[in-house]
């Protein structure tokens, strides 16, 4: 992540996502998503705000990142995962949220405590765990593009890429 | 409802037990909880306060509740229902959470989103419905009387006025 | 729903917004989503395209989607409601899927099948049915403000009302 | 748990909370609950107590835990948990359920078994398995606190510890 | 019911299986299960006895049964169904266990409660709902059979006739 | 169905297809599958078999199926639904499963009855419901049109109408 | 399981229990109900008999084992576990179903596929895995005890030395 | 898997079953349906295609599948597993799906997404991984062979050995 991590202090004054985590035991799950922000050289920040342990600095850092020129805010939790919902709740940014596996009930919890958010405060959910946190960068990039023609030059490569990568794996398990 | 609402209008200040739901839809499930105080005569103020769409005034709730004198908060919300956790991020003041059907989910969303709180901040979590609604007014009436033996007395007939209640059920089925 | 029909009529050449759905039959919970649209005066199409039973239909309203201006794609779904992903395979445009009851087990297929998308195209879910449609074209609407600083000052109105809404029936239920 | 056992034994005479366990192989668990009362030095119990295999003694220990001056209650239990709820059949004390994981379920059933409980009967349920029997000790401690303001101000504490714990978290993660 | 009913007073002091449920609300379920005795005439005896509301009551019955002359209890309950698992802990005849779809949860949390008993305490556990009263019934007639060939060969023909009815469907489905 | 009952009785000794179900109840859902069957003009003859009332019977139809000339099973049951699993077991014909939701659970028991068949006995599993039991028609006319291209054709066509179906149901949702 | 196994040889022709799994990779799971019968001196015996790939094998099992002197059958078997119902079809003695955790779904297929049978063919359902095989035999032991005053008295002292061994882990607990 | 490749590459021209998985991580699982169908020496080709990274791959795959003269199409993928439904919408030949375990959900998101399709497009599920792919290899088999007697054949003596292996293990089991 090395490269990710120097795009992110270079750029900390203009970060354009913020990503949020429950706790930091969520790290490797969320640096899934820095990694696809890195690669597209989006600027983002990374820090810790539980909805339960700390839900003022939860409320500060969402009430004050339309301020800072944070387009889209990313939220990974466990258990019962309030911390998208509860970002979500304190600013008109479009919020994602990642249910993250971290009790008994492998993350269906986390799942249905991010996605059934009841009318008028929606959280983009994604998959639970890497794949949605990873995805979640995707469409964090995806949104940006909606007004960044050269961000969109470089989603619209990378879904030609990964087209191709199918490809190549395809002729890898023909030739067994 | 008539004599809790008189209770609760004239003790209003003495509150010991705040009734929270997440929506004035909620009314009909949490009133099984006031039902329950105003029989064991125990003043409560009952609201509405979203943990999404008015998150300060969830806040504000939870974070003054301790001074107004009240001992325990119950809190009732459907879907992703974050109501009880949010209270509970703001109060170290017993909270009891009540899951709400109100989605397609049947209150499984409710449920999950309500009991598996993360370490730190507990929530007593409660059945899905009316029954938990009135099991939670049982628990407040039940923690309020550890420091209260009148109460604590009264709690000790109520159940055994329910084995009462059991044995003519059971003399009415077999008299069938 | 005359007013969203008339925006949506006269401005269907600049849609911002496309809503798809998997069947007719979707429809009266999709127009949860256009009734929000509507009221942000944000301009949108509707239309029906089955990931299964018209295939082609679907992949070319993603495909060319992009060029014709629309910023957000809506799909609602049920059953195993592969409609959002189809779409999000053949476009770079944000893709927002709304899982629909229409099945015995309650929109928990749709919701599975919408949400644990793999790695590389998100989609993003919304909760069960019209809470989640309703979420749906807030979502699409707050996206749309990351560079539409007037819509975005509509939406912090939004949500200002909405936490009015709740003190409103917070004052109802404490009258009682 | 050194310092745990001390206060425990030292103060057996007059706990305030009872521990019971279906099972000693749930002993690792429930340790969880026995640390946050140690840490907040409120003297307990902890036994093993069947609501199957021992029903009687169950039944014995909630009977006279009220006069043994214990305050609240904490129950753990797996599979088909009934400990808890034969617990509070039998006392009008406070009784806190944890779920554990210990069938192939992963602790649903016994989260199932503690939670739904019928009106008449509640059962504060926690999270399942470590994370549960943990918060399960803050709640007995919150509810101790109710008559109790020098436990209060540390429970308050507590809460602020918790707080500027996941703001040093968050430092290590930013400085990434 | 008026035959079983006769057959249930007449032979009431010779009773051989006891039907106790958890609340009178669930009579029309196990009176299925007394519909199938009174038709192998077997004598049997209903009643009411909750878990956790009159857990004595519940000890008693079980605790008495066998003295009595009852040789199988059919237990039927909903919710976070403890009442079979109660009643086999207090004695060592065969319990046979109806779970209630009495909550939100459509009785998978009375079937989980029934079914997942610990080690040491089983509970012959049926389906969910009148399906699983009726066949409760049956297996109280097959385990009394195991030593009463007359009624063996009475469970024969029943399985015969079963069998007749299916064949009479199908011509009836076979001739439209 | 009087088209398809026509087709059904003439053509009895030549049936391609065998429908069976577990009970007469479950007529109406299985007759999607007849409905399909008769506007492919393919012959089939539909009856009723148990696998735990009537298991013979059962038996004897999936064993002398072969050699009647049918080519596709589809069978259709509730609750643990064997039905065709059992069928499966005494046939190398391709079985179609179709789970019916009707017991407390929506049909979810049923399906993992037909679906989760151990390694040896494949069960081509449907959707819950009617869906399952028009696409239980459809697979089996897919099977048989695999040597029939005159059958093949009408599919190619049934295919081509569903997807001008969604462009005329699309139609009228735009014309909103 | 020497002793267990000398018991089974030497009373092979007086089997009282007939144990039945779905696959010898069963064998771990069931062996717990022949250690239970083993140390109630009931003689068993155990074979394998797949409800899918020997049909026939199970049928003919269930079919003789009454005139085989067998009164309890117990059937274990993993996925849609089908061998408890099909050998309850087949049969009018009393069928115990034990559930084996051998899928993805962590035995709750196998559940589902054995406890929801459809009414009139019951089977006495246990918990998955080695609990509920445990307790499969101690439920035949109960059921074979209804005639059998001698075994009856060795379940009584069974019970007895259950709660003994919980009061032995409670000081061992307790002493901590 | 040797023969299976030899078989499978001479015979590429010819194939009879084409087997595609989503991701070449599903390769473990996918070769099982491989092995039985060289097993059969029925030629097959395996490769990989995603519903989602691959769209037009996956639709130029089943859209020529037919040409190519094979006859059934076996697709394997995890997540929200939409493979098996895009495929079977771009084709009128069978499409047995077979979920793959590969999410935190344990395979019950692919079961769902894959067998919940809407009415019109069928998918032949089958189990979740391993079992299920094997599976889907004795359905391409058992499809096949209602036209070629030959095979027809071999599916029949394959059933015979299934059951004599289950003897042999039951000879097994009881001569412990």
């Amino acid at each position: 992540m090395a490269k990710a991590k120097k795009v992110s202090k270079r750029k900390v004054n203009t970060s354009k996502v913020g990503i949020v985590m429950g706790s930091d035991s969520d790290l490797a799950v969320m640096q899934e998503a820095a990694k696809i922000l890195a690669k597209f050289q989006i600027p983002y920040e990374m820090t810790v705000a539980s909805a339960h342990r700390s839900p003022q600095r939860a409320a500060d850092f969402a009430g004050s990142a339309l301020k800072k020129g944070i387009k889209v805010i990313i939220a990974g939790a466990g258990h019962a995962a309030h911390l998208a919902g509860v970002l979500a709740a304190h600013t008109r940014l479009p919020v994602i949220g990642v249910p993250i596996d971290s009790s008994c009930l492998q993350g269906l919890d986390a799942l249905l405590a991010t996605v059934q958010m009841p009318p008028g405060i929606p959280v983009a959910t994604m998959a639970i765990g890497k794949s949605g946190a990873r995805n979640a960068g995707i469409l964090a990039a995806q949104i940006i593009a909606t007004s960044d023609p050269d961000l969109g030059k470089k989603l619209t490569r990378f879904k030609q890429e990964m087209a191709r990568q199918v490809e190549k794996k395809a002729m890898a398990v023909e030739a067994q």
